[in-house]
């Protein structure tokens, strides 16, 4: 990492890049707490076009975070090429406890090969977060 | 990710997980710039005990947020299993600008298998920043 190559910067997500979104990379969600400091952990990821979309439980930092500063960024990379990444700064725009389950079950399925996502438990109360990019960093891992 | 399986927090990485350091696996270092928005991007890491250490460019965005805010986050995730991780939150003791060069070296034998790190410029500066975990949030992987 951190070579000397050249990198680049858009506001949206570049077409070659948008399988990270799809696959199983894992996305690394970046949050401010209310004291000002930084919160980061790993997460599922799936996105609406250029949107990044993450399914967040509501007792979460993270969720907490994003309800009260939706300036956030996400880092995400290729789990075969470590140069090719994605490293998003953006804004929730939206949240929504419309369909989570379903998306649950969409992302275990893409991530565990499961039908239904296997760690539902009663009182579980999650919404879909919608984040647009404002800035998008990113190596096509072309080095 | 995300599931109702317990999580652990404790100030220090626990002995089970500092492989995570020694590795292949990334870190995403989250920082903050000056406007109080969250900046994440994937580096390489290392540490010394407790310690994490990362080697930084002085003219990337991380760099100057670690000068000036201290306060800092890291994801890392064990690339075999995604339930095995550890999000870090922590503080930047000090940087030092000595022995850069040799740093980089060490960590491009660990994650290119090269005995010197390839994309050295002229004029490329950097330094060591060692954190010092104020919060570890862990999972085992043993879902």
């Amino acid at each position: 990492m951190a070579n000397a190559t050249p990198k680049h910067e858009d506001p949206h997500i570049p077409a070659a890049l948008i399988d990270l979104l799809e696959g199983e990379a894992l996305g690394h969600l970046a949050t401010v707490r209310a004291n000002g400091t930084p919160h980061v952990t790993p997460l599922w990821i799936d996105h609406d076009g250029d949107a990044v979309l993450v399914n967040v439980r509501l007792d979460r930092v993270k969720a907490a975070n994003m309800r009260e500063r939706p300036d956030v960024a996400i880092s995400i990379v290729d789990p075969r090429n470590p140069y090719r990444y994605l490293a998003i700064t953006g804004r929730v725009v939206s949240s929504s406890v419309d369909g989570w389950r379903e998306h649950m079950n969409k992302l275990a399925l893409r991530y565990m090969k499961v039908d239904r996502y296997p760690w539902f438990f009663e009182g579980e109360e999650r919404a879909i977060f919608r984040i647009v990019p404002t800035n998008v960093y990113y190596e096509m891992g072309d080095t």
